[in-house]
């Protein structure tokens, strides 16, 4: 079966063989936690057996659910943020037609997204779109009281009540939340939603795999059973340490360079599709590595679109970036460049090929001349955009973070940063509770 | 009048005031540079005073050009790259309803965008969905030739024609392209197609107010007037040379923060419509000033949305970014937060305030955060989203990068870098004329 892989060779030599060699002993030890369930962070570390313990009878009662919500709804808004967000968009818009949007009565019910953000604009266009139709909510967090997720909900409810009854809203409303405890829980077991578990040793940027990222992909058409297939499949391929464990070899690989002084990392696609496949790797990376003052700064191109835009820096600015490539192998789709006799766009020598064997050229041109202005490239390989891939890239990122964060030296496994804008916001909203906060925050404004 | 506003008190002490101060002299002879079209690339400083002159009769042209292609076309599409493509989808984004593309019959055609990239799977998406639809096309290049567009224009073209017959799809197309030479411009006038000019003495990312731009936001439905008059506005704001000119102001002082170690800008919204002013302003950035081996790298995120995936790395991780908030005073639309009496979500102390007003304590709250843990953050208040303060800001944008490259010491008008990608691929796909090059990549694969 082809499967993803990986290729440093037009990165290695800008860290040097040994260097990246050195890394070894680190590796192994990070692996150990991993596969021990040891090391920092330890108690979040049930994403590392997640697709191997993952129950057909779970996967099977989210399809039922996502087929219930197919029969009664157009549209089903995802309210969450961060991990309970990016996961489910990102394959979700990896799979889909890219006019997906614009087409009137597609198969499935349209997957739009709620609780991502605070926009007044965003949310008034939302329900003002919403009026009249047939819509469903899955809502996810495991508190139930993150601001964000909490306001879009609490106005959602409100309008899906107001235009379904509030006994019908009850069977369009899924909650993904703790098993227990929290707000939304127990507004789940008053109200008698649907609800599915999110387990306490999987923290948000690692739970694409569970009902938090299934529920929406399933919801949007895609085969859930070859995604937690494809990540198996990658589970068992990265699970023994060994210096061709590709998550390893990514880890190793980006460490090396980080410490050869390359401090950004460009995760570059050539498929528009892949574009907020790019966002979920950025949290991936960014909330488990920037803490301590360190770790790779992650952005994402989408490329050859932005060869016209940040080309230019990535070809001559400050030498300090690396780039990790993921190519697809081959089109979903098939396309051939057309002839025309008048040729003066002078393009016909490109005549009956196929529009991606253009995009290749243009893949190992820009890896050519990224090399030769002094940026090593990675490239991670997958034969086609699938469920089976997916689920294999997705897992592969996420082993190969675990190690990363280790080789660096943090808990890959909190976020302790991003508390403090919260407790600043309660602050200044006088949240009750947060009285001395409050008096705090206003004397220094 | 109420105009944009930039307050810089909560980066200065970063760097200090006097290596502020310090950058004075040069920024004055900055300015003189673009007042007196002189310095590096003076060639192409025509965006300069391109507010001033641009007469009413083309914008009329414009809007008539657009009015036809209103009445005849349900998606007009847009094919372009680079500063083809950036400026008009910036503008539109920003303007238009969060949920344009799912809504059935709008006042106006959608706006669809092709060329920007090489998608197989995109473009034969893109051919699909337009079987059988009513639209129109307007293929931007100066050139002609540019790979991207020029395929996508040969298949779009060639179902144009099909669909709508050779003689309709004539009235159906319009060519903004050189003014006298060219494939594009050829083949405009061969054909009979309504043309506009790209100007010699305007480059790419600095396109998006001539025609470029224009008229793909015209046909979209909105006021290309009240645009051009935000220009114009901003123009004239930033003619002199001051310390309290706003684009001198930004200019400096991400300088001064660069030249103290602050390596990486990011440029904030706390609106998701101004997703793509950030892709925009990381091309006018990026390709101005990423070279020599220098050059700030630029970055965007969308707030709060990724508080919750790159937010740790910018609280905690390295120190080397600033970060540069647009702030949005006034929403478009007007939603309360609704009061739950149950209220187990926690939020009642927010029910009856506008969700615009927790989203302003998000933002203070996460620059209070951002700053506490060593991030200089200025900001950049315009007093809502319209055209007029869209056209201040995209000038107020453009003059500062003229500014700010001079301050780098390079020439902010060329982009010699993004040649290295095309030589690569054209040697590589055996375009004619490209036989040494061909024999040389060949020999290094």
């Amino acid at each position: 079966m082809k499967t993803i892989e990986i290729d440093i060779q037009h990165a290695l030599y800008f860290a040097g063989k040994e260097k990246y060699d050195a890394l070894r002993p680190e590796a192994v030890k990070a692996m150990e936690n991993l596969t021990e369930n040891k090391g920092a962070g330890s108690d979040f570390q049930g994403w590392v057996k997640l697709p191997s313990e993952t129950p057909q009878s779970l996967l099977d009662d989210i399809k039922a659910t996502a087929a219930s919500l197919q029969q009664k709804c157009d549209y089903v808004v995802c309210v969450g943020i961060g991990g309970s967000y990016l996961g489910a968009k990102a394959v979700i818009e990896a799979l889909s037609d890219s006019f997906l949007p614009f087409i009137p009565a597609p198969k499935f019910p349209k997957v739009l997204f709620a609780g991502q953000n605070i926009g007044e604009d965003y949310l008034s266009e939302l329900t003002a779109f919403l009026k009249d139709k047939k819509f469903g909510i899955i809502v996810i967090s495991k508190s139930g009281t993150t601001t964000e997720p909490a306001i879009a909900f609490r106005i959602l409810k409100e309008q899906l009540e107001a235009q379904a009854g509030k006994q019908a809203a009850k069977d369009l409303i899924v909650a993904i939340t703790d098993e227990h405890k929290g707000a939304l829980r127990t507004l789940a077991t008053q109200e008698g939603y649907k609800t599915f578990i999110i387990a306490d040793n999987v923290g948000g940027r690692f739970s694409v795999l569970t009902p938090v990222g299934l529920l929406p992909i399933a919801v949007a058409g895609f085969d859930i059973d070859k995604l937690i297939a494809g990540a198996r499949f990658m589970e068992e391929k990265t699970r023994l340490e060994s210096p061709e464990n590709p998550s390893e070899v990514y880890a190793m690989m980006r460490n090396a360079l980080y410490r050869a002084g390359k401090k950004t990392e460009i995760l570059v696609n050539y498929n528009p599709k892949l574009h907020f496949f790019g966002e979920w790797w950025k949290q991936l990376y960014g909330e488990s590595e920037g803490k301590d003052n360190k770790g790779i700064f992650p952005a994402a191109v989408d490329l050859t679109t932005d060869l016209h835009s940040m080309g230019q820096w990535i070809q001559e600015g400050e030498r300090t970036i690396f780039e990790t490539v993921i190519s697809v192998e081959t089109s979903n789709c098939e396309l051939r460049i057309p002839v025309d006799p008048a040729n003066l766009d002078g393009i016909n020598y490109l005549a009956g090929k196929r529009v991606d064997e253009v995009n290749k050229m243009a893949e190992l041109g820009t890896r050519i001349a990224h090399n030769e202005g002094g940026v090593p490239v990675m490239r991670i390989t997958i034969p086609q955009l699938c469920e089976h891939t997916l689920g294999e890239l997705i897992y592969f990122f996420e082993k190969a973070c675990g190690i990363s964060g280790y080789l660096l030296g943090v808990n890959p496994f909190n976020q302790p940063g991003v508390e403090a804008y919260k407790r600043n916001m309660f602050a200044l909203l006088g949240k009750p509770g947060y009285e001395a906060e409050t008096q705090a925050i206003q004397s220094k404004l």
